[in-house]
């Protein structure tokens, strides 16, 4: 495999992160890849936030795999700050590649450069597979994630 | 029971936050409510964030519970916004007395009031009682949550 790059998302990257959201079991259905204006406005307040870091993978000139990093200030567990990552998406090209592992990686190493003690994401219990990839990567599924749409 | 209010933290409350954070079967073993600097430190972080929202219950003069709500925006269901609320703790002396409802309750219409569409959290998979009172609340434990600890 040729290089992979590793950068933050630009306003013209924004196409291909909502199309890789949208090609997706869960995100086929919350998508709206046909009108993008409710992506730019959410880029905009993604940019005025230091703390979120939407980035995206490229492989020749491609976009093939996307996430989101959160850093989280807080007090308990002795003040420790802690990351949470979303939305990781790679390419259907791209799948079995290892690019999942890299993605997850960077964050990782990343969260450690902002010195965060914990990162942490939640799995739809639907995406069994996803969760094995997790566990490889050293991740423990200690905790029940709970969602309520306003 | 007398009025409540749910108002901001301020420095001068991080003592009776720590304590809480400790007195718990998890938070036991990972506070040192005897060092607050580095609870100190973290304040400041939280404080310098404009989407963190520590807040504190207090009654009758005394701080009786507490949480952190932290809002995301994100591309991921075409472009919502979302809050993660974190570090909910009720003071020993009130549990039973429906604070916990009133706190996840305020993180909810805090979270409606500014402009999100969907309000998660996570909790350790030991916390029977709180999947109960979260389900209770009308959250659908749809999710795995995975830790790294760095």
């Amino acid at each position: 495999m040729s290089d992979l790059e590793i950068r933050p998302a630009a306003p013209t990257d924004i196409p291909a992160v909502v199309a890789m959201l949208a090609d997706d079991p869960l995100g086929a259905q919350r998508e709206s890849p046909d009108d993008l204006a409710p992506y730019r406005a959410a880029f905009q307040r993604l940019a005025d936030d230091p703390n979120q870091h939407l980035v995206i993978a490229v492989r020749e000139g491609s976009v093939v795999g996307t996430l989101q990093l959160t850093v989280i200030p807080g007090l308990s567990r002795r003040g420790s700050t802690r990351s949470i990552i979303e939305g990781v998406r790679v390419h259907a090209d791209e799948r079995g590649s290892g690019l999942g592992t890299q993605l997850i990686q960077w964050a990782v190493d990343e969260s450690r450069r902002q010195n965060c003690q914990l990162v942490q994401l939640t799995s739809d219990a639907t995406r069994t597979d996803a969760h094995r990839f997790y566990e490889r990567l050293g991740f423990t599924a200690s905790h029940v994630g709970f969602k309520l749409a306003l």
